[in-house]
């Protein structure tokens, strides 16, 4: 019987699930794989003064103890963040040992540094279970469509800002509103920044992108817009426009041009991700040969994310037991393709555009917003005004572009925000899909 | 460089699609992998006389010319079809040469031979292409999910059928005239049994649940119900109790008991399987660790098949390079569970039923119905009746049970077209997802 030995570093939601994963289903990953993955040690500093786990040889607080362990072949790291996080896969790819991470955001940020330093010492890093949690999608991208030039994704890749934008879909309530709510259901964190601004999505984005264009994406210039500006009356306006708002991930490949961006994106209701709903995640993705498919389940919770981290595991212990190293390359491209591409301005990112302007209630002033939009070359595909407001307060005024540039989008807004009949800052939201 | 030859035996749509992924992306796998992989052959009986292929070594019009070669490592059988193919694949696993294959008929058949065989002389068989088209679904079975117990499979296999019911729905039109439309336009072949009986999807499923539950499930069990009863009155109906119909391919384990079947089925709007329209598929799966995923793409097509056959095609060339064999077992099991299951009849099958009577507009005849259903144990969940039919005739009366067995429901059935007032036989259709 073939044996490997595991040691898992933080034992939080993701950790225990992990824990959970491979102790409960030992044996039927024995029966599949003919390995014993055997849970040597996990480490956290709350394990202090208390051993939790009576069914693993070591519990340690320090995770070094685990990285130390001459015995011990693949490394778990599930403490998330970037300082300990980075010093404990150095040191641990620096001993020998592989590394399997769900930390897109140490990825993101200094997976460059990571990944070389991996292959420079002959270890293998896996990270499925940092993108979509469950969701079967960095393997998908690396092997199942390696026949394919993949020239676009589009991807909700953040259950918590899916969760809240569902909700003030279907309830109708602002946003304050149902961020709070997702905090009391331990859906949102007390300190919501990473997800409802984007960050985690972009970080998501940064990965999927680097392994699907073969070339490393520099997370810096993913443009990256979150969804705290998004309010029920947009919301409504959408449904009227037949579209639904979604935090979308978005990486195109065009000739010699890369975008990757994050915003919240009106879809049109037709589309697939628009009913992606809740937590749920899902990735689509388009192959020159394949077409569109599309990858969906639970983007996060403890079992979802301990399931891909054990596949992962799995699939170096797979190749530890076949002395094989590096059989499919960590980021998908034996040759990575770095200098074949350009990252575009998100200024130069063509696509519709909604535009909410708050205005007055008087003759004239949608014509001096419409004169304005014409002046900066963007075309109006249609227009909807709300009648019926209270006396004295504005209205909303919203327009629907053809396909134009943030640039000259941002142009025009700079004008009409410093109309005098014009009061609140105009909302603007891109629309994917309608032209 | 590494460079793998490959012979492709059919050159008909997926042949052809396969060789024009191979030549056209040649240069992107090789990025990828690092490996060159070669097309050094293609054989078809239709090349008599002829050579289409220029950029091929060889080009036959037996197959036994590409088995017999010894530079090729690898012979994709694309024929389809029971018998040369058979005849190919076993000639070509006892010359050394590994396989790919599409052919879903004959490995769900024949497979247990097949892979027997493979094991013996050291050779891997691999089939994503077989199910599902374009779409990962059997190595996210096999690997990505390994982590799980997988309970549950909900599938939309058939693109043909999938494509006649989404007509149906959408035009309001019956099977018969759909069915021509489809003829004229490709989507369902001259003789279309295959897809309309349900034997393609049947095929399908006994390959996903084989390995999904890690035992050889007997294609002669699966139950195996088409679509070409359902007629637009029942496609109607469905719309009125929020469900529609689709030709789901169903497996399920519970304890030691399996059960494995093809037939229309009603499902909630809601479920994503039942927005799943068109010639696309989708599979839906069930692990204990990782809850519920879905995956979504084309199911047929040349280049969508094409992108599948080339990933199997990559994968045994990284194996081959890599010195390895049989690293991913080719069932997904290492020592498969072969006695522990028992295939549930479908007579016990518990779900809920839709049953359509057309019976004479007279007092009691409702009443009648409903007595013989409580006679047999079978609860009504609620009743359906259309008045305003011209007079005279036969009106529709339609009954949605609570869950029961289709035991119960063949008794009763039996019985109640045993009646003067009924006129033509029953409809039955399965219902899931509304317990």
């Amino acid at each position: 019987m073939n044996k490997v030995n595991v040691g898992i570093i933080g034992y939080g939601v993701v950790g225990k699930g992990t824990v959970d994963t491979l102790v409960q289903n030992k044996e039927t990953i024995r029966l599949k794989t003919g390995i014993e993955i055997n849970l040597m040690g996990v480490a956290d500093l709350a394990f202090k003064g208390k051993s939790p786990l009576p069914f693993t040889q070591i519990t340690a607080t320090d995770g070094m103890e685990l990285i130390n362990n001459p015995d011990i072949h693949i490394i778990v790291e599930l403490i998330g963040g970037y300082d300990h996080s980075k010093r404990f896969i150095t040191a641990a790819i620096n001993n020998g040992k592989h590394i399997v991470t769900a930390n897109k955001a140490l990825l993101a940020v200094h997976g460059k540094e990571i990944f070389t330093l991996a292959k420079e010492k002959g270890v293998e890093v896996e990270f499925e279970a940092s993108v979509g949690g469950g969701i079967p999608i960095i393997k998908v991208i690396k092997e199942d469509l390696v026949a394919n030039n993949i020239s676009e994704i589009n991807a909700i890749i953040n259950g918590t800002a899916n969760y809240i934008l569902s909700c003030m879909t279907n309830e109708g309530q602002d946003y304050a509103l149902v961020l709070k709510d997702a905090q009391k259901l331990g859906y949102a964190e007390a300190n919501p920044s990473f997800d409802v601004d984007g960050i985690d999505s972009a970080h998501k984005i940064t990965l999927l992108s680097s392994i699907a264009f073969g070339t490393w994406v520099d997370f810096n210039k993913v443009y990256t817009e979150g969804i705290t500006r998004i309010s029920a009356v947009d919301i409504d306006f959408a449904k009227e426009l037949g579209c639904t708002i979604k935090l979308l991930a978005i990486a195109k490949k065009n000739g010699d041009e890369i975008e990757v961006r994050v915003h919240p994106t009106m879809i049109p209701n037709h589309y697939q991700l628009a009913s992606v709903n809740g937590v749920f995640n899902a990735v689509q993705i388009h192959g020159d040969i394949v077409g569109n498919t599309l990858h969906y389940g639970r983007g996060a919770g403890g079992m979802p994310t301990g399931s891909a981290i054990t596949s992962d595991i799995v699939n170096i212990a797979r190749n530890i037991v076949n002395k094989t190293i590096d059989r499919v390359p960590a980021l998908g491209f034996e040759q990575p393709l770095e200098e074949r591409y350009r990252m575009k301005s998100i200024k130069d990112v063509v696509s519709s555009f909604y535009m909410r302007f708050m205005a007055a209630d008087l003759p004239g002033v949608l014509s001096s917003i419409a004169g304005i939009l014409a002046k900066n070359n963007i075309s109006i595909r249609s227009a909807l005004q709300r009648g019926l407001q209270p006396k004295d307060e504005n209205v909303p005024l919203v327009f629907l572009t053809h396909e134009t540039t943030a640039r000259q989008i941002d142009s025009a807004v700079k004008e009409i925000d410093n109309m005098d009949l014009v009061s609140d800052k105009t909302v603007i939201i891109r629309v994917e899909g309608i032209e």
